[in-house]
């Protein structure tokens, strides 16, 4: 004889508050839908935390809320680049990724359709970073209280190099590498937004940069400090670094890399590719007696193989970052006071 | 000469989407109010993430999302929420509870007062537990998208028991420990909904467990598995350790402490207690011969002192959770299909 059971909902097309209740509708939607798109079982998610031991003793921990719109982009959904944002950040603390936790926020009326095309990109990005998505939690809020789904990721990190990497090691003579173009993330979610995606070629740049960053810390490279680009693009990242270094930084607007349509449609709508987030570029500042090596070894990987030196760091101008405009002024950068683009990532 | 700076926001009573946009606000907002307000400086804060070495080879790692409407209860807040609900989880895996991240996604509009007064009540319950927000991130959606705010939490501890509590480690004749009253959590949530919590006398059982857990653990408590109840209850819970255990589960119904204006307020909303969420109860599954010894050390902390034990572990019925009545007649619990309160938590 059953003892308290609420009249059972079967609209399993579509996320319901019930969904984010704790009792049957909540298991389901783990191990029937979450979990089996990530590929894995619901032996794993049992419980209210993971056992990570095994990872040794030096540990980096990260995490970031995502809330991008829309969830599906050229290049990438919001499941990639929760795994990829996550997994970066820890790579950027000179750690391996290893575990990730995943928090779903999800609006009563999803098709859950979503909710498994997302968990697929989850799983599939995680196997490509070589990690497992080893807890996590699933609630509900009411329609209009969201905007389909918001994604927590956290993740723990194996450290491997000696120092971490800090603005505090940075040093006047220091070069500045960059591993990539930037801008490209939002414009490719710009280009949704207004509808544009058909005309345009340009995908995200979001990837993971785990790989690359482990080939230098492999390879002995002494790094000084690491900072993947992401809200405020390049400009806040050196913004940051300048100002927790109380060092200068100086670089050449000539030598950031922007693709020819990224600069159109910046032109086009104001916005400036300096500030433009990515989600899959890093700085990497570093002796320059180790440019050389380290540009050889990014350049051997896909994901990094148009890294340059865009500049370096400076005694003077202590806390500035200063850019030589290609009609040879110098400017000074500020911080971005409103938004560029909101909810990029 | 500055460079790039769209027209800068001076509302800083309230919380603007530039405040998400990874900038200047975006920094202001974390250094100036939510930093503070926990009691951490901005030094900690700098970076992809946190330096977490040191937690030693045995870490247990967990998340949660909290969606909790209204933000503040009577006895706690989605702040209060949010790290016990975590240190309460890792306290679970028979870890102590080390380090936490916590993602904040705000809504545009809300008062900058609300944030302020959430980050004082993370960094108070931080100290509480002995653990600190080590790393997280802040996130701001457009006004209509959200509910005020949201947050996700994450942490890492480490593990004190040598193995690891799970449902399958019970075995028949094993004893349930329920730590206190059930439901309380939430009746006060939904006194406040109903514009009620000034007619009632109920507050929320939030509270933090990791210091009861871990006197069982330290004083050599022989502990089979352990769950805090939170969404779906005391049945949900008894329920999931059946399950996974493929044992059986009886307990009586008399056994269970219920507030009478608990019971009162369940019995007029048509709510049960059994399956009420609770934020600051648990249960422990353990040898019988453990059981006395396990209640003395419970009944000795303020939080648990009136830990009881309310059933015991059967090798018939297995899988199943079944209750002996009042009345003397045995049912079987089933689990909760629909939702019984959204966003309990």
């Amino acid at each position: 004889m059953n003892f308290s059971c609420p009249a059972p909902s079967r609209s399993t097309d579509r996320v319901t508050l019930a969904h984010g209740g704790g009792g049957r509708l909540t298991r389901e939607l783990v191990e029937q839908i979450i979990l089996p798109a990530m590929g894995q079982t619901a032996e794993r998610a049992e419980g209210d935390g993971a056992d990570i031991s095994g990872a040794g003793d030096r540990l980096a921990f990260s995490a970031d809320g995502h809330v991008i719109s829309p969830l599906f982009f050229p290049g990438g959904d919001i499941g990639s680049l929760a795994v990829f944002g996550t997994t970066n950040d820890l790579a950027m603390c000179g750690a391996q990724p290893l575990h990730l936790a995943m928090c779903w926020i999800l609006e009563e009326g999803l098709p859950m359709e979503i909710v498994q095309r997302i968990a697929v990109s989850i799983g599939e990005s995680a196997r490509l970073c070589g990690v497992e998505v080893v807890t996590g939690d699933t609630k509900v809020v009411d329609k209009g209280k969201g905007d389909g789904l918001y994604l927590a990721s956290s993740g723990v990190g194996k450290i491997e190099l000696a120092q971490t990497p800090s603005p505090k090691r940075i040093w006047p003579g220091d070069q500045v590498i960059l591993s990539g173009d930037v801008g490209r993330h939002s414009i490719a979610v710009l280009s949704v937004r207004q509808g544009l995606e058909f005309e345009m070629t340009i995908r995200s740049d979001c990837a993971p940069l785990a790989n690359p960053v482990l080939s230098l810390i492999r390879a002995g490279v002494n790094i000084h400090c690491l900072r993947d680009l992401t809200r405020g693009g390049l400009a806040t990242a050196l913004l940051e670094i300048a100002s927790a270094s109380k060092k200068g930084i100086v670089f050449g607007e000539k030598a950031i890399p922007v693709h020819p349509e990224v600069e159109a449609v910046c032109e086009l709508l104001g916005l400036n590719p300096l500030y433009a987030a990515c989600e899959g570029r890093f700085i990497c500042i570093l002796p320059a007696t180790e440019t050389s090596r380290a540009l050889d070894i990014l350049r051997g990987n896909e994901t990094t193989r148009s890294a340059c030196v865009i500049g370096e760091v400076t005694e003077e101008n202590a806390g500035e970052v200063r850019m030589e405009t290609v009609t040879g002024i110098e400017r000074t950068l500020d911080w971005l006071s409103g938004e560029q683009l909101p909810r990029i990532c």
